[in-house]
């Protein structure tokens, strides 16, 4: 190794430890592994492809999902008319302080850059909307959004432009609407659980939480490995609210006018940043091997005689072959040694890595090594597709269970305001009575500053934590991001 | 058919002939195919799932090339800070004018929504480009861009905001950046040809025509049925001028600080205007087979007993199994009867209609009608995909002759302005002899009222049609969008 490229490893590799400081060491990583970068201007990044193809691969199954479900992709304008978001008052509540206009105006109005897509979208299904027969309708649409967050931003998990899908279905009846959100809740955990390996927790939002403009919001949260919750997507029932404000009605089957019930959902390019956070350590990026594009890297190990530098080589474009359905590539840069490839695949956090040496050749195998726990494994060629197979669901499976492990060691409960209070400081996720009431929820914020992540009806009935009153919803409470 | 459904056939049929009014069948085709609906703030359209799904499978193809050309997936901002575009000044001259800023600003400066996104991308690019071992990068995006048009606009051939591909790839060296833009330039090509059906031709911009920034651009022009042309795609040698003004710095092989050569390429939305244009007919949209999600309707024909009907939709069902992988499905809507279904879907463009009645299922056959042609053909069930298979291949191809016909048999020749002019008014695209200077080509402005469309380098010189100079240029003039 020359001195250049000793220095280089010196600068990729990871200086902080994510125990010691989680803040530092995700910023760490998003940036060295390249995963996204600053932008200019304040609040906005950079999706580098190592990340989006994250996206990619979230996309092409969330597409997937989306055909079985009926739903067709669009796309909608990015600009939306200032009178649109005025329509709906809660709706523009809860917007209007993140909107950005553009100085063109036409007629006089202004025109926001699109920060949901609510209201333009339902101008244009007020005019498909005619009659039952054009019921359910059903679209996507993958896009991006602006919201001008005054917060401190944070690739991923908090940025002024992000990217998302956004479904937005009409029903003749509310039962079709309720089972539409409570559907697709349950796609979002499933996304979560089985391709980002993140166990998901699921429940309705309260009044204060819930979506502007919504009747019932669903949410799925993620709990970090610093305790804090991360909301990863959420799904809600409009009911008749924006039909009524933007006339959609339609001729129903006994030939009367009606207004349809409505469903929103979406998740984002946050889940990127949840990925990050869950699974990666103190070497960089750890990839579920189901949304890698790339599950394994080959990195030839040329020592000998020229003779047997071809000899790996050949073998190494062989193996790429057989594991071509993983994405697999052969390194072969001669302007980096082994150890420098080790190191800067597990950075960026491919799967498995396949070492081919002179004795793996002599012994008709390959070595295979974990990214999640740095097991090796020596597997003869003959059994390489089978192998690896089973090292990547085991991969898949194992970094599910660990944070499974660790959301359940967090879990706790409180019975008081002071305990839910210390045990928050603690960092954990803590489940107590509470009726879910705007009232209430300003009391916990004021005095233990956290709001509730979600609500769970339950069949036992207990003391509300803020109220003593005996209520059959239980909140669950954590910091969040 | 019950009255309610004639009418609806009436209001869904086009009402005019392709040949009298071709703006006005546009227009119409694009509305009632459900290809795109205008949107609330003028010269903004919604892109309807029958126009997106064309989108998602352009974007299928072209990944894969991408992923060959080992061009990787990004996304960056949708703002650009003001003092970017003022770095590179043709490329501000250009754009200037299309701009829209939000009204939001920080530090006093003012922020564009990207046009193109050349100068976000090379800001970037300056910070992560250091060494030789960084190049080439090739990075490629798709997004949303937004071009405050004055001029008319019309859906998908020229909208404020449209969706497209760019791509942006630094090299060490010119003959690499040149060799990239010729390289893509094909790709496009045979993206038309072979994907749309629609015949291209290639050549160079003028120096009046080129992209604001560019040493060199590429196009690929297709001629629409009414002798305008249209530009699909173009590729640009940007040279190391954008790398300048970017600080794109990088130390060489010899530890040399250098400038590299840059290219950048896009098409977009656009070429779902040119499907519609090219291959539509009185009846509506006429999709190619290979960029149509769904390749081929099932339509039962429910005479007979009950039990006759359910034995139809039973095959019905059979044959969509079968048929799966060419995304066929089966309208077994009740509500409307199979007259009804056959305008629908030729409206829509499916490029094959299989219809089961029972006839077919006595001689255990299905009946097959081509959209191109209206051409029926009875095939035994047990020869179906083969038949499906063939009729589909042969329906891209049909489609693909026939245009390239037209094309053929519109290209003409002038060696006099006169001439350019009159045969510029027959509709035709005319080769005449042309420097290409942006003197000449102004003049031709000025008296034929056209730009040249492409330039092409011949052995043989001619008499500049403008100067009467002798050229090895030849320049291709038509009427355009």
């Amino acid at each position: 190794m020359n001195k250049q490229d000793k220095k280089e490893i010196d600068n990729k590799g990871i200086t902080v430890k994510k125990q010691d400081d989680m803040p530092e060491w995700y910023s760490e990583v998003v940036q060295k592994a390249e995963l996204a970068d600053y932008s200019t201007i304040q609040g906005f990044m950079v999706i580098r492809p190592n990340a989006y193809s994250i996206w990619e691969k979230i996309q092409e199954y969330f597409n997937k999902r989306l055909d079985k479900m009926q739903v067709k992709n669009s796309y909608f304008p990015l600009l939306i008319p200032e009178s649109f978001f005025k329509r709906e008052a809660e709706h523009a509540k809860g917007f209007a302080p993140e909107l950005a206009y553009i100085q063109k105006k036409e007629d006089g109005e202004r025109f926001a850059i699109r920060p949901t897509s609510e209201t333009v979208m339902y101008d244009s299904y007020s005019k498909w909307i005619r009659s039952w027969r054009d019921l359910p309708l059903r679209l996507n649409q993958w896009c991006n959004v602006l919201r001008w967050e005054v917060k401190q931003t944070k690739p991923f998990l908090r940025t002024r432009e992000f990217l998302w899908q956004e479904g937005h279905n009409v029903f003749e009846t509310e039962k079709e609407a309720i089972k539409d959100m409570m559907m697709v809740i349950d796609e979002y955990k499933k996304l979560c659980e089985e391709q980002l390996a993140i166990p998901a927790l699921v429940g309705r939002k309260s009044d204060a939480e819930k979506f502007p403009g919504a009747v019932t919001t669903m949410t799925i949260e993620a709990l970090m490995p610093d305790g804090k919750a991360l909301q990863c997507g959420t799904t809600h029932n409009l009911g008749q609210g924006f039909a009524k404000v933007f006339d959609i009605k339609y001729l129903d089957k006994n030939e009367k006018q009606a207004y349809p019930f409505q469903t929103s959902w979406g998740f984002s390019t946050r889940l990127i940043g949840a990925v990050i956070m869950v699974h990666g350590d103190d070497k960089g990026l750890v990839l579920p091997p189901k949304i890698a594009k790339n599950k394994a890297v080959i990195v030839p190990i040329l020592i000998g005689s020229q003779k047997d530098k071809d000899n790996i080589l050949k073998k190494s474009r062989e193996v790429e072959k057989k594991l071509a359905k993983f994405g697999a590539f052969v390194d072969d840069r001669e302007e980096y040694n082994p150890g420098w490839k080790f190191n800067e695949w597990e950075l960026k956090g491919i799967p498995l890595r396949v070492e081919i040496g002179p004795k793996d050749l002599e012994k008709k195998q390959v070595t295979l090594v974990r990214r999640d726990s740095g097991e090796k494994d020596f597997v003869k060629e003959k059994d390489l597709v089978t192998s690896v197979t089973k090292t990547l669901d085991d991969i898949q499976k194992s970094l599910f269970d660990k944070a499974k492990k660790f959301l359940d060691s967090q879990m706790d409960s409180a019975s008081s305001l002071s305990e839910l209070k210390e045990k928050i400081k603690q960092g954990k996720m803590v489940r107590a009575y509470f009726t879910g009431s705007e009232e209430h929820e300003g009391k916990i914020r004021d005095s233990v500053g956290v709001n509730s992540r979600y609500l769970e009806q339950v069949k036992e009935k207990g003391k509300c934590i803020v109220s003593g009153e005996m209520t059959n919803t239980i909140g669950y409470f954590a910091k969040s991001y």
